[in-house]
């Protein structure tokens, strides 16, 4: 059996599980508290961060990223990256937004400061860095939106890893409540699509210990 | 002709002009105060971010690592990405830790406290910053160093996407004097090697504006 190390709130480990999810595949997932440094998964993963995955013959992957690419790869149906060079670059492109742009304005700002500092017992809330990470959503839910508008994905005409890197980083900011939706409808239409595909039922099924999720978190018609 | 937007010191610029030596290819580059929000570079990309490719037939390209990949799918030799779906992981797992990792421990918190803040006029060097990035290095110089002893490049056998990230972050945190290379032995022949390259030169030939590099930056025999 393939097994998962992974955090709840973590938008690379929340990426994997629904690339996992798309192509129907299995794991044991197991959370892992990466700034507690247990030795064993230091040793598979030297830069100490979820999500490791180990493949049923011992073999181990890091990284959010490269998993993915990875598990696209060996695992080609239904195909989540573009099907030419260009289109694979402007999924990475979007990709890149999201796990570097969105999550340093974002929810490094939102989920970092509310929930990540909680769960590591360091520190308290940075208030000025909540509150710029409140006014920049906004841009990148209109960004979503003019996207989702043209195309029938965000980058292109299917499904690939910049909607599901895009959705991993949303929903960890859905679970506390702080996406405004109404601010732009196509954003919302879009992640109403994608909050309501099969893979992303384990993502809402979460459950932080000590912090349950805003009530329209998991409601389908949000 | 191809044209590049970068900027001095920026780790995913120098990526990609060193994807573009290796393969031979060349290229106009600007330098884009990506700060100051130039209206016609946004259209380009509405990330405001460094670096955007323009190709020959005027299609755009955004993001260090989409770009590098792109170049490398439709430009194959030499290849710079592995042989296969697994190696090309651990290419990836690498360029994660460098783009990522080393990022946040080292290079933000030295080129971006010493350089970037000083270039965009946005505040004063972070001391604490400063002192915790010096710090780093050292550990970050020891996993450079342990994996060049056991392979022939970072990633496995052959030069790869891996060593082109590694180099470009360190390059930068080299320009300003900070890499302690009495440190690790094995980190500072690895860094030799790859310096001495020819698709290294235009990176070496590098001046920021009112601040030179420190003398030993340019030397081969460092």
């Amino acid at each position: 059996m393939r097994t998962l190390y992974h955090l709840w709130l973590s938008p690379p480990c929340r990426k994997v599980r629904l690339v996992l999810g798309e192509k129907k595949l299995e794991s044991e997932n197991h959370i892992e508290p990466a700034w507690e440094r247990r030795e064993a998964f230091l040793t598979m993963n030297p830069a100490g961060e979820v999500p490791v995955m180990v493949e049923p013959d011992g073999a181990i992957f890091c990284d959010g990223t490269a998993i993915s690419e990875y598990l696209d790869e060996i695992h080609p149906t239904p195909p989540l990256n573009g099907a030419n060079a260009v289109e694979r670059a402007e999924v990475r492109r979007l990709v890149g937004w999201f796990d570097g742009k969105f999550n340093r304005e974002v929810t490094g700002k939102l989920v970092g400061e509310k929930v990540a500092k909680r769960l590591m017992r360091r520190g308290y809330p940075n208030s000025d860095a909540i509150r710029a990470g409140l006014s920049n959503i906004r841009y990148h839910l209109d960004y979503i939106g003019f996207l989702a508008e043209r195309r029938n994905w965000l980058a292109g005409d299917r499904l690939s890893l910049a909607d599901l890197a895009a959705a991993a980083h949303i929903s960890c900011v859905d679970y506390i409540g702080d996406v405004p939706w109404a601010h732009n409808e196509s954003a919302k239409t879009w992640y109403a699509r994608i909050k309501s595909r099969p893979s992303f039922r384990s993502i809402l099924a979460d459950l932080v210990p000590g912090l349950a999720p805003v009530e329209s978190y998991t409601v389908l018609d949000f």
